[in-house]
């Protein structure tokens, strides 16, 4: 497992980013979630993934509840434990019902399949579906 | 690739299952897309597949977009050409402006970036994400 | 795409891989497939691959087409599309019917869900199944 | 991890599910695996699986065994700790023998070393192999 | 297949990128390859990514090889065949020769290979590979 | 998880396995990582895996650290947590200071998401990336 520091351990390029990130969520900079405190020690991937991630997840013409089921889609197709467990709870935080959910995964589940029928079968791409 | 059946030539186990869908999109059953053609003569597969379509994209509590953007979502964490293309052409068809495409894209790159993070820093779950 | 020698070009050790090959599946030489027409400008990787291939797909307690079948599983699941066709070809050939292609991929299909249905919610293994 | 349902605490739609399945596998409802008792809260998913599980597994022109060396197959290469950890067990419990067990090791490395060839070296596929 | 936009007729913000990575490698901005002519109408992804790339693949403590070579690396296990054509080929022009190149694929052959082995067989971590 | 087999209740054909890897590590053989402890009762995946490692990553155009870097690079685009744990211990052991694991980390997430723009855009391969 990766070497967790604490906020009150960062170094100082480390505690900035964890204060803009605390801040933008209201909670206390020591209530900051464990990949924060794993890449308080690799600080250049910390500060341009969190730039990023601001920049992603940010308000937009999207809304925040669909970008989290779009970054939770993501973290399911790749197999990752700890972006599954996080950004579920953030769905949940960010106003996915257990309704949501259910249909949320049937999606997920149907797209699997769709994708491994279009690859078991060697399904050639519509024409109408190339760009123009 | 796939051997395409045309609607003329399906059987009427398949043919049914294109009606149904052709139905539903406002189509006329032969512009009915590749992956119907080649599953044409996997009749299981093709009613099963068919039945989970519908029930997953359906009406419910996600709007149509949402359900599309997910869908796209695991086909390019899995690297699924032929879904990418299709349903990438059935989001614009719901809705899907450019903007919310760039916004799209930004949150399956950043989840891509975050997924691998949190494998490659072996990051443990935090408490607080554990289910109760 | 990669280059393609044929047999006639192929340098010596290249050429005794592809003959033990040819040998084996009663084929002549220069009937041989592509992964070894490109393969054999890599004599390294190739006469490991044979040698390992020989190894894994030869006689043994279980049967040609199950080995055919678990082949053609994982290069389903890694969406490898050159392994689809060859392998998919070769199961065929080693007597798989349409009806066992039609329980082969709906066992494929159940697979794909069931991985997915385990690792979106998070499922800890049963004790049950742990090794003693 | 998922919150687990214990049959007893199960409502009557998950209930109805575990009973058809310990009938299947002639087990007590309570000594019913974890998925299920992770799927006890997502009656949807649950149903649906447990339907297509069934029709994809039971009896047919494949035997039960190689079944679950193609479930297994598909676990591994994706990766799903639960599935190879419970689709092991049932595959030996179907009578993979330690000879067998490790002869299909042999064969999906094989394939993983093949697939990664065929990705690798941009091997096209052969005229031969396409669908006619 | 992605709308490929020349770089005479590319908008302001797309040809600054071009013309920033044409001259880091010497060539004449119409030699740009395919993907910054699909990621020209898609400005933010497109200036991200360059930026990122650039940081990433610049001057360091690892030598420009080893970095193309994680780079392809990662592009062969996750089967991305433009990657492989394009980082295949900058491989090549930063010096990899054909004994490093079968080199290289022995080590992705034996790291795809262990990587099966520890998730089929279930490997738990060592306690000395654990971050004290 | 794996039953793992100490060195001194191994059967004589993993004992000379692990012999040979100590001997090239010079450590004893008890001080064996666990892959080794659970490959100990499938000798014949055993002797494989040991002798395509040996070839893999021995002496050779490629110094050991860049080997190592492969490896792990291929392992965190599998997600396999044991190899990373296991060859993220071993670079750092053949040399790879924290600057470097900064920039190999920024290479990864570079190609990760390099890869996922050039499917997710479905970019053609550049004619001049194709094999003459």
């Amino acid at each position: 497992m990766a070497k967790l520091v604490e906020y009150k351990d960062m170094a100082p390029r480390a505690k900035a980013v964890v204060d803009t990130i605390a801040r933008g969520r209201s909670i206390k900079p020591d209530e900051i979630n464990n990949v924060w405190k794993a890449l308080a020690v690799h600080p250049d991937v910390m500060e341009r993934f969190a730039e990023e991630l601001k920049a992603a997840m940010g308000p937009g013409s999207l809304d925040p509840l669909t970008k989290e089921l779009v970054y939770l889609s993501v973290s399911i197709a790749n197999g990752c434990d700890y972006c599954i467990a996080s950004h579920g709870a953030m769905a949940a935080k960010k106003g996915m019902t257990v309704e949501m959910h259910e249909e949320f995964m049937a999606v997920v589940l149907a797209a699997q399949k769709g994708n491994k029928i279009a690859q078991a079968y060697r399904v050639p791409v519509d024409k109408a579906f190339e760009e123009k």
